[in-house]
């Protein structure tokens, strides 16, 4: 199969026939938002042996590359419509197994396209020859759109800047399980399933997004993939804050408290591992009984973990007795190895 | 420097404090097409050792990403915006050569900005242990718009799917330098400096593109990256006809033709090599005045190859008698090595 024959069988299947992907037999994909609708668009890059381990499940490895870029356009309150691929393929894998995997691959790629309503728009392929599967780097670009024009304040988008001092801040499902589910696929935890599959498979919170992005419900928002504590540090920059979250606040799955439990060490993976695609957010106090229901009417828990402080007053991890705690590790670099 | 100092210091220069980039302080871009308008939206994949020589100068390198990707835009007729950035940098290649490496490719991009008007609206960088400068791995998604609705047709932009049995079929600048200047890059060819510089730095046709989609004057249109006769059986097949050039129609630089006189044997290279991204696209006869006119106006040499024919005719270069010639190697795969 070469390049043009496997854009027809594998990948033109999951691309609609007419706009915006034109069956991927155009230069570009072409797409209208609605009447007073702005296009939101993101780009994430994945490599083998640094978000992924080398010989990863392909389908789960496409289903991850759309959830994390999915994660993104969820952080801004966006609906998601469609991706963009690029694969960068080893070629010294052999003819048969690198069809194999890209058929795996698609596969997978068919799956979340059901689950979050997106459809492939186009993207390229290329082979490298003397990079095998280890030397794998995927790249994708998410489009979504959000209500409101550009004039009427920054569209309907939720940001990372709008947070006050006072607001409470909110997290969604649990923190952590993505960087203990990483400890274990490497080894350095016993197997646990959920964990793993936490790691290997995040759920993007697009129905949350949307939930707070439309009612005007929250103040600021990002999606925690390089730690609760680095990006909670993004958030409070960006709004000219500073926050407080307390460490018994911080929603844990069952299997992170046992893990906890075992080992206290543990916190530091917790707090700044990343890896955890939820949404971690703001909205003044008032807000807080509507935040809730948003959270229940999108199926996702939702916790208060603290509050945004003066700019001055930096952004603090306070323990049970209110003291402030110091985290090795915040800022996660997602190395695998 | 950190994968956040990098993006601070060395990319956010290239992005509007505003939307739609925010600084690339957010999860996303935000982009509001004017009233009416259509996203146009390509990304293309290069590879070091694939499209380009792993010493390449950084600076050609962003230039040449950025260009190959505008050139699809303007083969839609798009005018083009602003880009999202994905690099998958070797990570052992020393921490001061990676960031001069980044400064020099940031510089690039700068002055490309500066030359097609658009602007750096996101990315992501990862760094991949174990893999050096030979290793890199870049994608580029390249976003502009087009006047008119999807309600009305297919929006205002070009398809390669419109053309009509007897349209006249021109192509922009000329055709083989790419091709021809890659030899000489590897030495297969005696270097000529026009020649390497058409291979590595390209000329999208932005300008020619908009004169042809926005007075409805061009039938279909491709960009020239897999070779003449590939790309004119990819354009034919999209519009269910046939198509016959004239190998002596066919645009030549001095230089090529220069190589050509001493080496006929430099046809397929010329014809079916690619890496041209020039235009090559159809127009009815009658509008052959108001093509050339276009050429004109945006500053790029237009020329007649040849006409469409009915499907069964299948795709025909004709030599100087009129006869059938056959080429090796149509349909190039891109590879360097």
């Amino acid at each position: 199969m070469d390049e043009f024959q496997v854009i027809e069988e594998i990948f033109a299947p999951l691309a609609p026939a007419g706009a915006p992907a034109f069956g991927l037999s155009d230069d570009a994909a072409v797409y209208q938002p609605g009447a007073g609708r702005a296009m939101v668009i993101t780009k994430d890059v994945m490599a083998a042996g640094v978000h992924f381990p080398a010989d990863e499940d392909a389908g789960l490895v496409a289903r991850k590359l759309l959830r994390v870029n999915l994660s993104d356009l969820a952080a801004m309150g966006a609906a998601p419509h469609g991706y963009l691929l690029g694969l960068a393929l080893g070629s010294d894998t052999g003819s048969d197994t690198r069809i194999e995997w890209l058929r795996a691959f698609a596969a997978g790629l068919a799956q979340d396209q059901k689950t979050f309503a997106v459809a492939l728009w186009g993207g390229d392929t290329v082979s490298r020859a003397g990079a095998g599967v280890g030397g794998l780097v995927l790249s994708l670009t998410a489009i979504g759109s959000v209500p409101g024009g550009l004039d009427s304040g920054e569209a309907g988008c939720l940001r990372r800047s709008g947070a006050k001092p006072g607001d409470l801040i909110f997290v969604s499902g649990s923190i952590g399980d993505g960087a203990l589910g990483l400890k274990c696929v490497q080894g350095d935890l016993p197997a646990d399933e959920f964990l793993m599959g936490r790691y290997r498979l995040p759920e993007p919170r697009v129905g949350l997004g949307l939930g707070l992005a439309s009612p005007g419900l929250a103040t600021s928002c990002i999606d925690v993939s390089d730690g609760l504590l680095a990006d909670l540090g993004h958030l409070a920059a960006a709004s000219g804050c500073g926050a407080e979250i307390e460490r018994r606040s911080v929603p844990l799955s069952d299997a992170a408290r046992n893990m906890l439990i075992a080992d206290a060490d543990l916190w530091p993976a917790i707090l700044a591992g990343g890896d955890d695609y939820e949404l971690l957010f703001t909205a003044p106090g008032e807000k807080r009984g509507a935040v809730m229901a948003a959270g229940k009417e999108s199926g996702t828990p939702v916790t208060v973990i603290g509050r945004m402080t003066s700019a001055g007053a930096g952004v603090l991890l306070l323990d049970e007795k209110g003291n402030p705690v110091k985290v090795d590790g915040a800022g996660f670099q997602h190395h695998i190895g």
